[in-house]
């Protein structure tokens, strides 16, 4: 079964929540983390991750699922709020085959532009760090 | 702005609340109904909704939805009992720019089998009511 399987300490959430790379944080807190995705789908593409380690959905604590949702929620309202966009799409992967690109589960907030074609999940380019950092700061200010 | 306004009593979710129309209904309690979707991305696909009105996310009760999630989790759960597929896909939209096409609050949980292309939202054929009842009956089971 390839929705369940061992947590690997070293994926690239769990070494933004070590701080040992760079995220544009959003949002902290005591049980998760919220920060723009780096390959974004769409500009101003924000991702809510639990603190707590997990896979995916069939690993979580039901607790932890639920402060990543109460997050998911205030930070999709600030997203819209800091950016006004026409739509907003929530997604979460479970599995490679399913999409699933990094193993720790986080929950994508993907605006949508009307006028923006959105880019395939892990098809995206890399963003630039520094547009990122103003976007996560504008979507802070709107919590 | 599309992400809010008025709810609509007569969407076609709310009349599956009232029992106007039918559908393949998976679980109920005081809360939620979780049933399949009768235009399957993919098959099996199963949705959860809230029984309090609200249009998607950004009306939302926060304790309505945290009861939702907690459906989601347990239903994606015997979802992946029921049929192993070989990845599990959850999408909620919000407003018709990103893709919403029925305004009361509903996840998505969209198994992906491998050698299966899923639809895209809102393009699938409507699906056999005696197929999707037999799936229904199936992840009730595994619950």
């Amino acid at each position: 079964m390839s929705l369940t399987g061992k947590y690997d300490q070293q994926n690239i959430f769990a070494k933004i929540l070590r701080d040992e790379i760079p995220a544009a944080k959003v949002y902290e807190d005591d049980h998760i983390l919220s920060f723009m995705d780096a390959f974004p789908q769409s500009p101003c593409h924000t991702l809510v991750i639990p603190k707590q380690p997990s896979r995916n959905l069939f690993d979580t604590d039901p607790q932890q699922l639920l402060a990543v949702m109460t997050g998911v929620q205030k930070i999709a309202h600030a997203v819209e709020k800091a950016f006004s966009p026409d739509g907003i799409i929530i997604t979460q992967f479970n599995g490679e085959a399913a999409g699933q690109t990094v193993f720790h589960l986080h929950f994508h907030i993907i605006p949508k532009f009307s006028e923006l074609t959105m880019q395939r999940h892990g098809r995206g380019q890399i963003a630039d760090m520094q547009v990122l950092r103003k976007q996560a700061e504008k979507i802070s200010a709107a919590l």
